[in-house]
């Protein structure tokens, strides 16, 4: 489906740190960054900006805090024709911590709330927007969220300056007519602005929502190499670009990078179809009690974990 | 969406068995049968009924044949509330191979052929009909047979005695649009008949065309436990009966043979999103090449095998 107004992001290192600390070394960062520039890729959300007071560098990588002086490392020497992007989460970093767009290599500051977080989330957007960047707000967990508190939601994005807004299934719990039936309202209530989507794998649905929001009429498409990302992971960014057979996109590219790059994590973490992210995705909740579980030596007893979900009150 | 039409079909067995010769022991396919029997599903495909001339034992475990003896084994003793089903291939099996359905522990035969023997299938599951099965044709690769061929096949289907037609996406190739435009075709030629689906997973597509093929007016689903097919696999077993909400079905016997049948699988053979897949699949090719590789040393090696599939000149 080519359409010349469609936008794709990558959020490898973002998402995919969710898995790891945001643990990937200098070379892994710089290679991604150099084949999402080769591929044609529009942005590539490089990390967190958080403050350094809100975390510790001993136990957080770089890429939880996004430093001018982290980018520069990995980005110095290779032409730029790629978007830099960094999510920023409510309560973690404040006003003062943003440099002007014209001292940052930072082109697009993605910030992303819950529902109860949407007036400091347009408060910190317009202060982006000020500073200059490219902003967008990612309101997250959507699938949980009554329809008054959404109707409400929307109605603030729409009267903030706010030019992009993200429709994002956190808990990858939609099915394609979720996404269809929330795409419509976001667009009717958000007249004027741009819908972006972000969706997550857990019921193997993320590329399928991704394809159903680009129909419905979104024109941001976040997506990662490989699926990489928290949990059952995201949209795979080499399926996207093949789907959408604009000729800026390259797919080559991609695959050298997830050969290279990607391949070498599956020995480490565990992102991607698994029975305890499905039945979180199926039951719709946060993925951490799927996330423990995989990172413990009872990953594979999925039975005993599939009852638990299921009746919370043996939950510890 | 709950259909009482719907039926759901496992073909953990025999789309499985593609990935080791069909070498489940039995107390696999006793227990994948027990726990099929506790979720509900309808139909367990067993295997390929095949002709004992066709195939050897020596290399072939006993669910490329399904003789009764084979079957008897791993059913014995457990009551039987699913109904058993193998497929034929064309060419593969003789007329005279065939009980009577009231000699046989089997009580469905699917036909499966490509467009070119599609008189040849027609011939066969009226044969099986005539013995007292249910009889479908499963049209194979569908993504490959051009306009006026396959109107010629829904055709010749139509006039047949066979009540239950699938559309096939062999190749993992169809986005849900594909699915949507020939379900409608097949319905409007085939009026009066059932239509099934069945899915390949090469583009994460496998689950969430199924349910483009529901809402399209698909009765007969496949899936299979994990997904377990060949090369990427089928529609999860697990997802679909989740999505179908039908008290009818049961999850969690399905989620207790996944850990202890087939997580075990998992270290032995591949099945499942892999890049070589995907390749194969975003190319609309048969997955051969995809399967060699990732049986190779080199199955690592994603973008030297991209790079042959778009330059076929270079495969030797």
């Amino acid at each position: 489906m080519f359409r010349p107004e469609i936008k794709v992001l990558d959020c490898t290192v973002r998402d995919g740190g969710l898995m790891n600390k945001w643990q990937f070394d200098d070379n892994f960062v710089r290679k991604v960054y150099q084949n999402l520039n080769k591929s044609g890729i529009d942005y590539m959300e490089i990390g967190y900006i958080s403050s350094e007071k809100a975390f510790s560098r001993d136990e957080m990588g770089p890429w939880k805090f996004c430093s001018e002086a982290d980018i520069e490392r990995v980005t110095n020497g290779i032409e730029k024709k790629i978007k830099l992007s960094a999510m920023a989460d409510i309560g973690r970093i404040e006003h003062d911590d943003f440099l002007p767009k014209s001292e940052s290599l930072l082109d697009m500051i993605r910030v992303a709330c819950y529902v109860h977080q949407i007036d400091s989330a347009i408060d910190l957007a317009e202060h982006c927007m000020d500073l200059g960047y490219e902003v967008t707000i990612n309101l997250m967990a959507v699938s949980t969220v009554g329809g008054r508190d959404l109707r409400e939601a929307l109605d603030d994005l729409s009267k903030s300056k706010v030019p992009i807004i993200y429709l994002v299934d956190s808990f990858g719990a939609f099915y394609s007519e979720d996404v269809e039936v929330l795409a419509e309202q976001y667009l009717e209530a958000l007249k004027g602005k741009t819908l972006g989507i972000h969706c997550h794998n857990n019921q193997q649905l993320a590329f399928a929502n991704t394809i159903a929001a680009i129909i419905a009429g979104a024109n941001y498409l976040d997506g990662s190499l490989y699926g990489i990302g928290r949990g059952a992971g995201n949209c795979p960014l080499e399926l996207l670009v093949s789907f959408l057979k604009n000729p800026k996109f390259r797919v080559r590219p991609l695959i050298e990078a997830i050969e290279t790059q990607i391949l070498p994590w599956r020995d480490k973490i565990d992102w991607g179809y698994f029975v305890p992210y499905m039945a979180t995705g199926v039951l719709n909740q946060h993925p951490r009690a799927a996330m423990a579980l995989m990172e413990s030596e009872d990953k594979n007893k999925i039975t005993a974990f599939y009852d638990k979900l299921n009746n919370p009150s043996e939950l510890v």
